[in-house]
């Protein structure tokens, strides 16, 4: 396994004004193709600091990747450094990334300033792979000082995170790395270590050329990652494909996705597959699941919107949930999440509606404890609810309350539509 | 100014798998007590990298702040090299934390392992600060190898984040910092350049003692932060107010709080201050505003609750917009936006509400681009309703759609409840 080091460049991000996404982006994408990420550093837009960093880390790892510090303002001092350290002669213009400087600022209905003529200048040490969402070219420095091999791309998240894939391209070209295969399986509605037991016989019995990786996420639940190392690609594929068939029947309904995914993904695909549509009535988690659904780009052919019923009266005259119910069972019930999902149902004609009704905190009521959620769905088959007590502060409570509740959808739209 | 560094341990952060937000929280305690942070490293579960690191952060920085490897399992072997680079000769149980420990674990139900006792044993160097969020103490290493002085913070974001208090108190108590003071001014609806521009003559006017920095931020707009350095308590808050005043004459309603805030929570306190209540119509932003105002403890104090209406005919059947209307003006229009206020202020009888239909991405429609929003406010004095249009992808563009509506509704507020 070869190690690398990912360094990302930029006072503001010292200052804590800025989080260093960057950084935990390129360590998946490393990580992915098996290579071990030794470290990561933040430093400050100084020269020196700069300079004895990355050269320390080049004659450390094979591979040295940096964001940042590659902007027209004068803060940015990054590509002297860099030619600096990779023994330039001078700087030279690259004629690709100089057109795209061009399209980029006319598209914005900009006039091209020297300064932004500077960015398509690199040392001449440097091969460019052209940057397409912005005006800093990608630079890659071959074996510096007799070391790694430096990749520099721009700070600004989606200008990083999209030179992501042409670097990976570079470095399996340049670098013997191992083969290395992954399959996702999605996973939903269990601990971590109560997951573990249950697939223990089957972890236990895998091939030694072969590694299973829990990687849990609050939202999205547990992604199972099974990795295959070395052997003929079609070869292993098949067996990859054996031990998740196994794999897929221990788990029956915890499983939502083969494939690296979330819970809105999985619920939008559903409907669109059947041609149904969704509502939501929301209380405590207050726009959340709406947020999430409607995250998934093309999400209106299903989602027709939502209640987000935080007065108890909204309840009553939008949703039409009755005063007595509310006066008899509790606003948090399983009789008013019931009510709510089949009042948004009515409302709007969807097909599926999922309610929510709860205390995420700071405070419970004299009824329940602070962290207890009533989830409802309604549907063409009738109407479930279940019931969740989490105990963490209320910004993780809300998110799982959503998750909870979308996967409650999910597991009742596997049921009802495969049937 | 002194030197510090922020060492985050643990392998899941070199695999991208969790993302590292406890060295931007401690960036910033940091960097608001006037202490330099020079660097930010991330490293691995590995006891020869975790010793040379830190022997060589703490010979070189005044202070060393690491987080993580603290925890129970295996993993965790972060506390034997403390004890080791620190010259412990033996680990001593500290009795606070055993009894934090006991405690911790009996309010949830659990049986008190061996595993969790040693959590509250510590190398005999080791001074300690009680964690009451979790197990694992905090623990102070003074002056290491002759060198800095090394906080080691357990890395559950919500126990590093709230060890942060105690911590500065006690880098206050040991070190000798610049007295440093600073106050914020929140502002919203300017660009970062143009607002430079605006308040440039009062700015390069500032005496030598005072500095003014920028922090932008997507969702909350522009932090101003004016800094004073030394000289009496007393006498230098008087001076920062009159500099405060002048600065405020010069913004105008461009400024939404004179303290660290954010939108969602300046309208609540607008609305709780004079007994109003709000409800919201959301289209494009698909529940991100009601997701903002709800996640502000007490919200629902004001807030009724929302209509997230995805398709046209929840518009038309819930909001009562008419379909003419939308037929005649188009779903995203001046016209649209204010019918789907003034309708959910009917629904729900609030006194304001906020309405948004907009086209977020990836495509627009035949008669807007992608990015165009309008948004609406009915109140007790009429409509109003104002339209942007932002060149962001998707995620980027709710936000600012979202941010904007909550500036408009804070604008509308401000006028028409101060008057």
């Amino acid at each position: 396994m070869i190690d690398a080091c990912i360094c990302t460049i930029g006072d503001e991000i010292l200052i804590g004004q800025v989080l260093d996404t960057n950084s935990s982006h390129l360590a998946v994408a490393l990580e992915e193709a098996g290579i071990h990420v030794k470290r990561m550093i933040s430093l400050g837009d100084d020269k020196v600091e700069i300079s004895t960093i990355l050269k320390r880390e080049l004659a450390q790892n094979a591979i040295v990747i940096s964001t940042g510090g590659l902007g027209p303002t004068k803060d940015d001092i990054t590509k002297a450094v860099l030619g600096e350290i990779s023994g330039a002669k001078s700087m030279v213009t690259h004629p690709g990334q100089l057109e795209m400087v061009h399209k980029i600022l006319q598209s914005r209905g900009l006039d091209v300033l020297p300064s932004n003529l500077a960015q398509a200048e690199v040392p001449d040490t440097a091969e460019v792979i052209v940057n397409r969402l912005g005006t800093a070219p990608i630079m890659v420095f071959r074996h510096v000082q007799g070391g790694g091999t430096l990749y520099a791309l721009p700070g600004v998240p989606h200008e990083a995170t999209g030179a992501i894939p042409s670097v990976m391209q570079d470095i399996r070209h340049h670098q013997p790395l191992d083969s290395i295969r992954h399959r996702n399986i999605m996973v939903y509605g269990i601990a971590e270590s109560a997951l573990s037991e249950q697939i223990a016989p089957w972890e236990d019995a895998l091939p030694a050329d072969m590694h299973l990786a829990y990687l849990p996420n609050p939202l999205t639940g547990i992604r199972l990652r099974l990795s295959i190392y070395g052997g003929d690609a079609r070869e292993q594929e098949v067996r990859m494909e054996q031990q998740l068939d196994q794999l897929k029947t221990l788990l029956g309904p915890l499983m939502y996705a083969d494939t690296d995914s979330d819970l809105e993904t999985t619920v939008g695909e559903l409907l669109k597959a059947a041609g149904k549509t969704l509502s939501l009535a929301e209380s405590c988690t207050g726009g959340e699941i709406a947020h999430l659904i409607t995250s998934v780009p093309g999400s209106s052919a299903y989602f027709l919107g939502s209640v987000t019923s935080y007065a108890i009266p909204v309840k009553e005259s939008v949703l039409g949930v009755s005063p007595a119910l509310i006066r008899e069972k509790g606003v948090v019930s399983s009789e008013v999440a019931a009510a709510m999902a089949e009042g948004v149902r009515r409302l709007t004609g969807s097909d599926y509606a999922v309610s929510t009704t709860g205390l995420a905190g700071p405070a419970g009521d004299e009824c329940n404890p602070v962290g207890t959620v009533w989830i409802g769905v309604a549907g063409p088959k009738g109407t479930r609810t279940v019931s969740y007590c989490y105990k963490n502060d209320r910004k993780r409570n809300i998110e799982r309350f959503a998750a909870s509740a979308l996967n409650f959808l999910r597991l009742t739209l596997q049921n009802e539509l495969n049937h």
